[in-house]
């Protein structure tokens, strides 16, 4: 993936400047962020939900593409942390986008914003966005293109951890369209680096990219077989759009060779957790019963990712787990 | 109206918990959150028009339906109570829609949500939600469907007992289409709690539900007749798709028959107050020359609403008046 | 201009009360408010980026045109002053206009807003507000129609006097589209205030209104002698639905005759600066180099422009210098 080649995520004293993937980010600042994110966790419970950790801080969600949830999950994260939070959904204004993105960004940043939240179609957008701004401005990547979406993937890894205590033993299926998933190679780098060994792609030959083995991964065209004996099944969110035959066939066809079914979930351990990013499809990708039932992890994901949200801006304002 | 049936807004130990409608909610409480509003009514005049009674609380605005005045109007509420405040105005994403609307809240809801105001063209929404969240949560419903507005009919209560003193003897008189109005419904309730005896309902014949008399309420199809000697005059916002000749005549006809002019406003008594839930269509429904006159109390309903929608607010995360 | 003539923006004590108009402000009050907002330069670098002074104000943002970037930087300036704030993006629901946005604010009045940043395509809307909202309410002008845009002129007048020191013996040229900019009216009402006898007005003979040299300007068909020698050029931004053939040529042909080269910045003083109210049309009015070239103080105007936003605030709250 060209965007993260060339620049680095930390400053010249190798601290966190900005957040835009897990890959190559090293095994300690992954275990930081999700030390740091326990310690949200109870404030996220208790009767005032807010520290002034951001106060006086100016936060920006720059949502090139539209995601309600996602943004949703920022401005509360960022308000918890008392920064002043402005929405922007931009729409690109030009194809000469390079340009014209960073002439937004410059635009606010000359408004003094402390930090960008932002999300593009487009892969590399953050990376691009991060290279621009002086000191002082962290970036954090919400997704871009097709390239990762790592607070969705540190959000992942804290649900494995709060359920499993470790990582170093288990083994991972991660099922769907892995070709087009920023959010699975996200996670596929972080497990890395948290020392999973057995990672296991499942998906329809379509959908899963040729070179994703040399990620260290072992693919899998029968989900019967590649889910046997795991300890975490991810799955994730089919893009209704590709149900057009070309790379998929019909839904029903989908979920009967590649749906994660009570019956699928049998086969992996016993005390197997099943995870999805949201919003789930169901009868798709998931039946009903597997997403409510009492293996699914679904909504603890979804609170886990306010505390993780809230602990990588703190760690990018230069927070240690013992100052909050 | 099924929602309410089997659903009780009040917790075990009787302390009401939601707010979904004014139908059996008993004078006690009614009387009771117009207390509370009293004392929200100096705050909004204050220099500064704050007070951290909700502060570290996150409030999601949840609009299924879009009203950015009544979204405006909870919005200062909640800010001005100091809680986070996140305002989604969602689409629902499927038809099979109470499964994907739950699966919207509960997600939300996992993100530590304290309260949902919830808007939807649906009857029951608001129930429907209540019915599923964990306690520690509270719904408000800011209109559903046909079925119940309660805050906007607290708000025309609180302003009838500003202008009236008390209920008791008070001849009330609600004009408009009353068959397609959730204001309607909510207004009859709270005032037959509150004692009002004299409850009447004017418009034409297809707006008059065939049932509404069952409420304990008198119809009028003369509105001469009706507005007769009352003390306070409701009128109810036309919508303009119903003028299509099927249920009503045109506009200049309508306003001849139930449009309320300076005349008609005569004939109630002379001290008789004007009230309109907004946005008003002058000339069809009302007279501009009534609308802003000296017996409409419009603006007032409307200054009432911010300090009476604080006061459930306060009432629902568990504050008395003397706690304020 | 109708709009100004009949309505002042000063109380009867004298006092600053809404912050409508650069015409006939004087300027000791101009330049109290660039005074006040050197204060606000310094706290929006600073680590905590907020002052209490509008704690429990409620500012409304009611843009019935939409302006994104406008729109964020009084709500960034609004929120450092820790106010609260309501955004609406307002859509005309009538042709009877005036009547239903008197509506619409006389609603959010009643709903006790401290201040209202208004946006409109019409001229004169800021105007017709303020002379009909009570005592103690404020209104800003944030644009309206071809009338005025009275804060992006001071953000322009703080950038000048902080490159040039005073304004006493500049020369300064606008170039661009003078009839349809309300940017360029409200710039010369403010610089001949400051006492710049040398304004120059450049564009073609389309887009320069027949009566503009009365305001005390001198107008050039020819950019390359209108910038000669000037102390300031400030450039406006083109409207590209301008660029059909009726108005103007086709876009190479404009930036030919009135594009801000290199070349002829060269003609200007060699301290001169470069201003654009942004966002740019790059390689149309203005070219790249120019833009991000050394004596460009775009970014530099869009930092000004939060603090002199938030001096404008505060001046209207009645604060002065000292009190900050």
């Amino acid at each position: 993936m060209g965007p993260s080649q060339n620049f680095s995520q930390f400053d010249e004293d190798n601290q966190l400047r900005h957040f835009l993937t897990t890959e190559d980010i090293g095994e300690k600042t992954l275990l930081e962020i999700l030390d740091i994110a326990e310690s949200f966790m109870t404030l996220n419970t208790r009767r005032v939900k807010k520290v002034p950790l951001l106060h006086g801080k100016t936060v920006v969600n720059l949502f090139f593409e539209p995601s309600t949830r996602t943004r949703t999950t920022f401005e509360i994260a960022a308000k918890r942390l008392s920064a002043d939070v402005i929405n922007l959904s931009a729409t690109r204004m030009s194809t000469t986008k390079g340009e014209t993105v960073l002439d937004t960004v410059k635009t606010l940043e000359a408004m003094h914003t402390d930090m960008f939240v932002v999300r593009d179609g487009a892969s590399g957008t953050a990376h691009l966005i991060a290279a621009h701004v002086p000191k002082g401005v962290s970036i954090i990547n919400a997704g871009d293109g097709r390239h990762a979406h790592p607070t969705q993937a540190m959000l992942d890894m804290f649900t494995i951890r709060q359920a499993k205590g470790s990582f170093k033993d288990l083994s991972v299926a991660i099922t769907g369209d892995i070709l087009h998933s920023r959010v699975a190679r996200s996670q596929i780098h972080a497990l890395r680096q948290l020392g999973v060994k057995d990672i296991r792609i499942i998906g329809p030959a379509t959908l899963l990219p040729t070179e994703i083995e040399r990620l260290g991964v072992t693919t899998y065209f029968d989900m019967d077989k590649g889910v046997e004996d795991v300890d975490v099944i991810m799955m994730l969110r089919l893009q209704l759009e590709r149900m057009d035959g070309q790379l998929l066939p019909g839904p029903e066809e989908y979920f009967r060779y590649f749906g994660l079914t009570e019956k699928r979930v049998k086969r992996a351990k016993p005390d197997a957790i099943v995870m999805h990013p949201g919003p789930i499809n169901r009868g798709l990708e998931i039946a009903s019963s597997v997403a409510d039932g009492s293996q699914s992890l679904i909504l603890s994901q979804v609170t886990n990712g306010i505390a993780v949200r809230m602990a990588i801006m703190a760690k990018l304002m230069g927070k240690k787990e013992g100052e909050l």
